[in-house]
């Protein structure tokens, strides 16, 4: 093993993403991460990140880092669903894990290691490598009063959460970002979930809804990854794979810090200066977003083995978190803004 | 520059700390802080831990790092109150941000940039490197129904939150970690507040004490630091300085998910083995501490110009983030876990 310095990279490599080139938040949450690796590495393993079609599809980056076309890639593993069902779990789920909740999974809690186990299948190496928080309910050009509102909305939500919604009676509509607005804007669909005030205020989202629900009970700490192709980390020497290890986990908490104060500003900015309103979810309504999501889940987990085992582990450490939280972050957020 | 490896270290570091050796969670997280800097340096730069006294008195960390005596210390800056008033402001305040809302403002919200200003000061570049997450409100030996009925308990709380009790008609008391037990036992204090289950349940607190209550409203988010000998700091060259930053962001976040981890089991241990009784705060004494508090951290402000400053930084920044976290963080936990 050497640890010798040298002027040029004695890596190089290419990181392909699901986002468009520089996406705010996304997007530069894997170029920090580029970043990041080339200054803790001194400049000896040199990542070049690429945006979505600049070298493979959006969707395509989980096979191409797969197959070692490139060495890395950034995206959300609940893209790869059809690959893996369990893979959904590190991403997001519905009334699943916050933030803070997900990292101590992940980190403390067994869940690293069950995604390790997954992704050695397709030759991959995963890192949690950036989380949302939660994210906002979603536009909406009608109001949203009782649950038999949801039936027959036409929604762009993707994932478990648009099962949730299509259990509800409604029709979840699969939409790549930037066909949301015109869609929303022409009637053809009647409301859609994106992220958060951050990114949602960038794609003029207020300009074409009307009102902005919350909480996102489907994304409540959606984590974002990267995977490196096993064999091209194997060929790091030691010490670099624990930088790049831990790069991650520098980007990863990072883009969590980088949400929470771009989204302060944002909300700020959508409700006094573009009147905004914000509505929140009547209790009835996330009542039986809940009911539904837990079937979802548990029928999801019900179809092998192996994601029988992640939900079994992520589903008992949620229930002990909600206890702790209750206790904790629950009751003080309530203490410090009585609702 | 030489970025150059040796097999013997190029630089051998003290870090002393506040806490007893391998004190759970906070002297485990100097431990890992240690261990990280040596993995990611590839040996380079190793770092030896010292417990409280080993070296230096837990109190005397700051003024030992600052005249060079080590390189590096680990502690919570609210001890050094006495120094700088504004340092309080970069561990925990009553009412004040939470660990992720923590993180956010010392990251993307210009906090680090404040906390580095002041202890340049004092020769030290300081980082965060832990945090335990919102802490339990304490351990009582009688009902707090009314806010009358702070007036006359004794009770270990120190710091900002001492003060706030003072207001309410109680006694604070200073004691180190190991007097709580048997101050409480027999009787010399009413009621201790300490960290949070995980630390709780290992000095025994429930056998000495009847109440549980929650939430930390003193302690929103603890965020532990450690500090760097700025000269010591500069000495290394660039590559490992970055290094040696990054590795304190990962200790950081992995304190956090460390706590929230062992906080979960430690807690069902609590209920379910020792039958602690847990019990919320009353909304009207939550109400009545909230108000203190505002009146007592503004006052400290007062005192100079340098508080003053990060103070308004602050308080610009929990104000802003409890308005989106009441529509994210807060809402969701509500939905996941209705009251």
């Amino acid at each position: 093993m050497s640890t010798a310095a040298k002027a040029a990279p004695e890596f190089k490599w290419k990181m392909v993403t699901t986002w468009p080139k520089n996406f705010p938040g996304l997007g530069t949450g894997a170029n920090n991460l580029a970043k990041l690796i080339g200054e803790m590495t001194g400049g000896r393993v040199q990542v070049k990140v690429y945006g979505a079609k600049e070298l493979v599809g959006a969707l395509e980056i989980f096979d191409a880092v797969s197959r070692g076309t490139a060495e890395m890639g950034h995206g959300a593993s609940y893209y790869w669903k059809g690959k893996s069902r369990a893979a959904q779990f590190f991403a997001a789920v519905p009334f699943g894990l916050t933030a803070q909740e997900m990292n101590s999974w992940l980190y403390h809690g067994g869940g690293m290691e069950l995604w390790e186990e997954i992704y050695a299948e397709f030759g991959l190496v995963p890192g949690a490598a950036g989380n949302t928080g939660v994210q906002m309910g979603g536009w909406f050009n009608k109001e949203i009063n009782t649950a038999d509102d949801l039936k027959g909305l036409k929604m762009r939500i993707p994932g478990l959460g648009g099962e949730v919604l299509k259990r509800a009676g409604g029709t979840p509509v699969l939409l790549p970002g930037g066909e949301i607005f015109p869609s929303l804007q022409s009637g053809a669909i009647d409301a859609t979930e994106w992220v958060g005030p951050y990114n949602d205020v960038a794609f003029g989202l207020h300009k074409a809804a009307k009102y902005y629900y919350y909480p996102g009970w489907h994304e409540p700490g959606t984590t974002l990854e990267c995977f490196i192709n096993k064999e091209a980390f194997e060929k790091l020497p030691a010490d670099l794979q624990i930088i790049v290890r831990n790069a991650i986990r520098v980007a990863n908490q990072d883009m969590l810090a980088d949400f929470t104060a771009k989204n302060n500003r944002a909300l700020e900015q959508l409700v006094n200066e573009h009147n905004v309103e914000l509505r929140k979810f009547p209790d009835e309504v996330l009542q039986k977003l809940k009911d539904l999501s837990d079937k979802v889940v548990s029928e999801e987990a019900a179809n092998d083995e192996k994601t029988k085992k992640v939900f079994d582990s992520f589903v008992k450490f949620r229930d002990q978190a909600t206890k702790w939280h209750q206790v904790s972050e629950q009751a003080y957020l309530n203490a410090r803004n009585p609702l």
